[in-house]
């Protein structure tokens, strides 16, 4: 009944109600920081400037604590559709995408991710009996961690039968690791104009905007095997897993690149941007080329670029802020990592806004609230 | 219908098939072992003595690094149908029994916890619109946190419609900590012939075991109403808090008692007295008194003490091994932070079996099968 929809879709129109998620989150936000103070009697103390940053910071003395766990979201519904349409598992892809939520948001602080802990409840004892799937899931992990030399430390298989709907799974994954030595935090103190913005590639949608992806699957009259370019069906395009980005990361501190800030472009797309709280303007003179699959999701949801890149990545997962003249030198080192990446624009002094000059976009300082 | 059902209840029967889950925990603790190497790279080692013990340690010099997830369970199941019942919230005491779960799996290695991670994954945006229980998720989970002197790091409130059934909501918390100073590490090296064994009380079922606890509730013809107690009824007794250990473990360092080995009991119940890989007779003398839920639990389940001790914690919710010369006071510390605790019985030279000598009941070593 939806194949001739053409009317746009929104984020909200796809189900995602933040204005409900929010009041908690900000009772949560002002909870969690009265509670920093506990270190003290441990001999340590908070990170305050990690409040509001991808990951928890702490500062242990010899070096500094990162932690932090994150939820895959509803990508999976994507792999269980695809499953069914083809009969082939994608949990590997699927497990990386779930490591990558967390390791790509640890390394955004400059620590380097240690630990990795599994979070897959099920719906029931029965997703387990699925063996080809199960095993993906545990090999796809496993390469994941061997990707980003995390230890896999264990984990949690819980089947929560009356919470996790039959034959569906909620993955999450935590990970610990320390900034070290303590001169790689990044949390922004030495952002400042002048610091070029590296963006690294993406692989396609990675792990946010699934909800759109899913309720426009609804619209296309072959759905999830529809074409989004020649040979390269929507399912599959969309499963392909997130990019780690602890390999370059890592490189990058070997090569003696300073990184000054770090944002994984997850959720709010672009926006994350504007993620650090000093009012800086952003400018972009550079965008990289856009995955196949978010043409198509924006061609066919009727976004505008700027809706498009204020949701979406576009063909930037991870951006770099760094001092302009290691800029080149880091592209060739995310490169000779796998990892495409472009020397995309500057931070400059200015009210707080992102201009995507090539597109004619801009995002005032109040695009994103995540504070 | 089931109101007159007397047949005994076993933990397979309310749901729960573990031997569908475990092929593939042991192909997730195979490829997890495989990459503890990892940590060289950085410098670092997995302890690896760790894997198969409650929490993974990492060994990062000036001293351990700790790290764990752990899910609730399907707990909240019976607060959603408490708050139907009385209109009122239980979620505070939710939250504590989320944060239980990790900690006090965390301090078994000997870590001080600091900082947990919030996993609050619901079904939907609209469970967060139920203010009152949003709230008391916030205020408990912060509660807790206080009790803990643990920092909120952070953590994540995705809206996982498809995934998490509508109206309910997975619950994890990870936890990251120190053993610091290094002699605190509590692996099990020292354990040995002479040790004693204290137990620590529960406050009812703490978290496991709510399956049982929950198809129990549908053969009685008040169902959570029931009372188990003059004034106390079935429901709100099941939702008695998890007693949070770490202000014990916390307070037995800086008494200067050391422990050698300690086991949160949770799943398996008393089977966990068996969890180190150590062949040592673990003999009980003294069994602490069964809270009135856990006894209404045996009683209308038709378990013998063999099947109630093997798979619920009876009143004893976390035991410590420590130098019998320590035992006493072990007990004094225990009771000046507000837990019950009890030398329990002593560790022996033998076979590997856990012997509760009141009951008449023994388990061999092969009744805990965690590795």
């Amino acid at each position: 009944m939806q194949s001739t929809d053409s009317t746009p879709l929104s984020y909200e129109q796809a189900g995602v109600q933040y204005d409900l998620i929010d009041p908690l989150k900000v009772a949560a936000q002002r909870a969690a920081a009265a509670t920093g103070a506990h270190l003290a009697a441990h001999g340590f103390a908070e990170v305050e400037a990690s409040r509001g940053e991808s990951a928890y910071v702490v500062d242990v003395g010899p070096f500094y604590l990162a932690s932090i766990v994150e939820c895959l979201g509803t990508k999976t519904l994507v792999a269980d559709e695809m499953q069914r349409l083809t009969g082939r598992s994608f949990f590997d892809a699927i497990a990386q995408d779930t490591i990558a939520m967390a390791v790509n948001d640890l390394v955004t602080v400059g620590a380097t991710p240690l630990v990795v802990q599994a979070y897959w409840a099920a719906g029931g004892s029965e997703w387990f009996a699925d063996a080809e799937r199960a095993q993906a899931l545990v090999a796809g992990w496993k390469a994941a961690c061997d990707t980003c030399g995390v230890a896999w430390g264990g984990g949690e298989t819980p089947a929560l039968a009356g919470i996790v709907e039959t034959g569906r799974i909620d993955l999450a994954a935590a990970c610990t690791g320390l900034v070290n030595p303590r001169e790689r935090l990044s949390l922004g103190e030495e952002l400042g104009p002048g610091d070029a913005i590296v963006l690294l590639g993406s692989s396609g949608i990675h792990a946010n905007g699934l909800s759109l992806a899913r309720k426009l699957s609804s619209r296309l009259p072959q759905g999830y095997l529809t074409e989004v370019a020649p040979g390269l069906g929507y399912g599959e395009a969309l499963l392909a897993p997130t990019v780690l980005y602890s390999p370059v990361t890592e490189a990058l501190w070997a090569a003696g690149v300073r990184v000054h800030y770090a944002a994984n472009i997850t959720g709010h797309g672009w926006r994350k941007l504007l993620r650090h709280p000093k009012p800086f303007t952003y400018r972009i003179h550079t965008v990289p080329p856009v995955p196949p699959v978010l043409r198509f999701i924006q061609q066919q949801a009727g976004q505008d670029d700027a809706e498009a890149y204020g949701t979406l990545n576009m063909g930037a997962g991870f951006a770099l802020f760094l001092p302009a003249a290691d800029a080149e030198r880091a592209v060739a080192v995310a490169q000779r990592c796998g990892v495409p990446a472009w020397v995309a624009g500057q931070v400059e002094a200015g009210a707080k806004r992102l201009r995507i000059e090539p597109l004619g976009v801009e995002f005032g300082g109040d695009a994103l609230q995540l504070r």
